[in-house]
């Protein structure tokens, strides 16, 4: 885990403040650990054959979905906290994963679950260096989505807490029938 | 939609506070109204064979998720609010529901999707009253879990929240297989 994460392990059923983080911004990074450590546990102990497990044709594999939840994180690092979309590097890294589906299913495999996890600890440690140097007014910054709608930086955020459970619960579910087999 | 979510229709994508709810469960409220309006959209328009429909003997289906999702909702109030666990009527109402699996394949089908959504509703409209009536300190009051970790009502609403959302994964999956047979 993260050292931000180990550090608040024995909080983790604390929505709360986190020592180096404004009040709000603790809260979120609360949820961020707390889904990240559910997320860690959905895949324990996985071989390769099960992340790269495919239920069906349009089935996306465990793997792919761990390596998802990591890009949409980098997507929203690049919103937040530099205003822009990913460059051509980025897109490069991290468009398979984005997309998913067939790219996903053909690029994403052959991995060991530690591939998996080392690629979502590095991102994760970005976002909370990036979150240490920001506040509670950046927070509640907002930008007007294409149907004119605020959507502020919490709300960013807890999209990609959200987006993470999402996609875990799928892993769940996969997770039972590929290691059924 | 419950009275408390058209009025924040506006703001749906904002974290932050909401008229008569205090700061920080303003914000709380913010999470539980998004997230429910993405598990309506996920089952926008869903027909009776489609809330039923059953992926493989394991599965459960969309609607059967739809009131486990309410199950849930109402097992926190009663934690929560009131400080224990459901009582018996309740546990009638509720535990097919709660528990899922074969049970809940046996008793849960051949309701309208009307039925799930007005019952998703009744219970929310409790839980947005009770939080009208609580504060920020509640939000923060914590008990020991049986491992001994404190778990703050903040933690145990975002839980309810995570909850919906790690299910509503499951709906989006499962619907795209029950609409395309």
């Amino acid at each position: 885990m993260h050292n931000v994460a180990s550090d608040t392990q024995q909080n983790l059923f604390l929505i709360a403040e986190i020592p180096g983080f404004t009040p709000q911004i603790g809260r979120l990074v609360s949820m961020l650990n707390y889904v990240r450590s559910t997320t860690l546990s959905a895949v324990e102990s996985l071989g390769v054959d099960e992340l790269d497990y495919l239920h069906d044709p349009q089935s996306n594999s465990i793997g792919s979905l761990l390596l998802h939840i990591a890009a949409a994180e980098v997507g929203y690092q690049a919103v937040t906290f530099q205003g822009r979309g990913l460059d051509e590097e980025e897109k490069r890294r991290w468009s398979a994963a984005l997309e998913l589906g067939d790219r996903a299913r053909r690029e994403i495999k052959g991995h060991e679950l530690d591939y998996y996890v080392r690629t979502l600890e590095h991102v994760r440690g970005n976002t909370l260096v990036e979150l240490r140097q920001r506040n509670d007014e950046w927070l509640d910054d907002s930008t007007s989505s294409s149907s004119g709608q605020r959507v502020n930086n919490y709300f960013k955020w807890f999209h990609v807490v959200g987006h993470e459970i999402n996609h875990r619960g799928q892993i769940r579910w996969l997770r039972s029938r590929a290691t059924k087999r």
